[in-house]
């Protein structure tokens, strides 16, 4: 990100028409989107794509979630036809939804809202082996990427991260852990529905993967591999691309924050270019953000998932850069600053 | 607000696609646009207009804001071109601005985007006479009141408030005091910029206020006169309209928390039909959300009026009211619900 670019936003602010700093976190955004595009103001992050990857999970062997895992691929196909919470919010916000199949373990017919990148169907069980081979891992972030690559190349001026999987709060919960060096039940949550018992197996079953693949923070790959899921990968992917592009990539929740834990593994200065759009139910999020040094731009206590929590944010987003680009100055509409 | 409809949106929610309570604050906004409806799903509440209204302040003698007073006519001629924050957060949720001058000191010229109901040209000073007459005082809360019919009968389903006025946090810590019957040093905070020394200036002001006039909650209307301004009252107004014509009015800040408090005194009812959007940095604002029964749906730490926290918070209103109209049930998408 560019520093001269920050330091013209920060002086801009000080000139427009509002008394300094009181639009609060949408000035430090606005300026961050500056850094990030290299330039004052920064272009309104518009279109926006919310980049929705599924995939299964073999640790739900582990009863990790209260859902069969037959509901990954018929919340697809309500995703496809529309009925889903994202597409509600995505069509609120003005988003458009690009959903890939990158690993979903049944059976669903083909759609065409529905990308099919299927590298395998479902990942194995870590409690029991590694989730995925390096090559499958190394194959689901390029999918990532290709998708991020695709909508940039049709105009996405915005990323979002989204995601349907049952059973990936557990892997995402096992990413965050390793990469922020905290202890698994610190940061593993209840998911989609899990009650005291379930909660208490999952934690134990992330601790039990830790042991036997034993991760480490200097091989994202093979953490991913060892401990992840398809998604999370393909989300780690998206991720890096969009930075790669200097396009603002809008962080849904727990699933997401830990594929940006990953993203960030592999190169640091992705940090630059991601917005937190959601807090969320999931203690996960906050030890991620803490480690991404970023902070939530809403907390409406929801715990969906899909890229809800990037969606609801996307508008503020928006405006945080309309106010930077649009906004008059104190001389153009002549008034004299305030002390 | 309708009993009925709001227990069928409860029992919609649980049919929707998505884990129960997952979409969290957005599903209780959802429930509560229904019962202000009287019917489930609930229309959108769109398109929204905000309402919009100016005017100065005789307590500014007092030195309450490190602004002049003809700074009000400037921003209200920077808003009438488009070059102020709200500004571009209306084109951002794509809201409308009604702007009308109920009380604006300084001569500005006419422009046919702000509306002349000018009742006074400003308030009188409270700490030596009442701001108004009740005679100003209720022909200010019938500008408000013609306001939202006219937005209503325009077709507007949504009402936010929006207020400019040097000094005019003030008069809003001084109703939320009476109303809330809270110590005016607990409900004052820094408005527009004040520094410590006019902090404690604002304060001693509003308590010389209360002592020199003794406003009472069971008269809203002598209150408002007394310590009032005449966007407040415009305000309050706007306020009861919607609510009697059963249209959503999400509240900005400090001034529209004092002009909710002030409506709700004249009828306890309108608390249904408010929604809170920003917390924002004003003391006065939590202490009067409280009063009132409403949660804000956001907290970015702005702090600057002018509708801005109604604005950042109306894409996630109508989102609210659009995932209970276009969402699938289970039913629907044949996934049998989790436990």
């Amino acid at each position: 990100a560019s520093a001269v670019a920050l330091a013209e936003a920060e002086q801009r602010q000080a000139q427009l028409t509002k008394p300094p700093g009181s639009l609060g976190a949408l000035e430090v955004l606005a300026n961050r989107l500056s850094a990030m595009a290299g330039r004052c103001p920064a272009p309104i992050p518009e279109p926006a794509v919310i980049g929705l990857f599924a995939g299964d999970h073999g640790v739900c062997a582990q009863g990790v979630s209260p859902w069969p895992q037959e509901v990954t691929a018929s919340m697809v196909m309500n995703i496809a036809g529309g009925g889903a919470a994202i597409n509600a919010l995505a069509r609120q916000v003005g988003a458009s939804l690009l959903v890939t199949d990158v690993g979903v373990a049944t059976d669903h017919p083909a759609h065409p809202a529905i990308r099919n990148r299927v590298v395998a169907r479902g990942t194995h069980d870590f409690t029991v082996e590694p989730a995925m081979t390096r090559d499958e891992a190394r194959a689901a972030l390029a999918v990532g990427i290709e998708a991020a690559e695709e909508a940039i190349a049709g105009g996405a001026r915005c990323l979002l991260t989204g995601e349907m999987g049952i059973g990936n709060t557990t892997p995402a919960s096992a990413l965050i852990a390793v990469f922020t060096r905290t202890r698994p039940a610190l940061v593993t949550g209840r998911g989609a529905g899990a009650d005291d018992q379930m909660l208490s197996v999952k934690t134990q079953v992330i601790e039990r993967g830790l042991k036997l693949h034993q991760p480490q923070t200097d091989d994202p790959l093979g953490t991913l591999a060892a401990i992840g899921g398809l998604e999370h990968a393909a989300l780690a992917g998206f991720i890096l691309a969009g930075a790669a592009h200097r396009v603002p990539v809008v962080l849904d929740g727990v699933i997401a924050c830990s594929a940006a834990c990953v993203a960030a593994a592999f190169a640091p200065a992705v940090r630059d270019y991601l917005v937190s759009g959601h807090a969320g139910a999931e203690p996960g999020i906050r030890t991620a953000l803490a480690h991404l040094g970023l902070q939530p731009l809403v907390d409406l206590g929801m715990r969906l998932g899909e890229g809800s929590g990037a969606a609801v944010a996307l508008p503020m987003v928006q405006a945080a850069a309309r106010i930077m680009a649009e906004m008059a100055t104190f001389a153009e509409a002549g008034i004299e600053a305030g002390s």
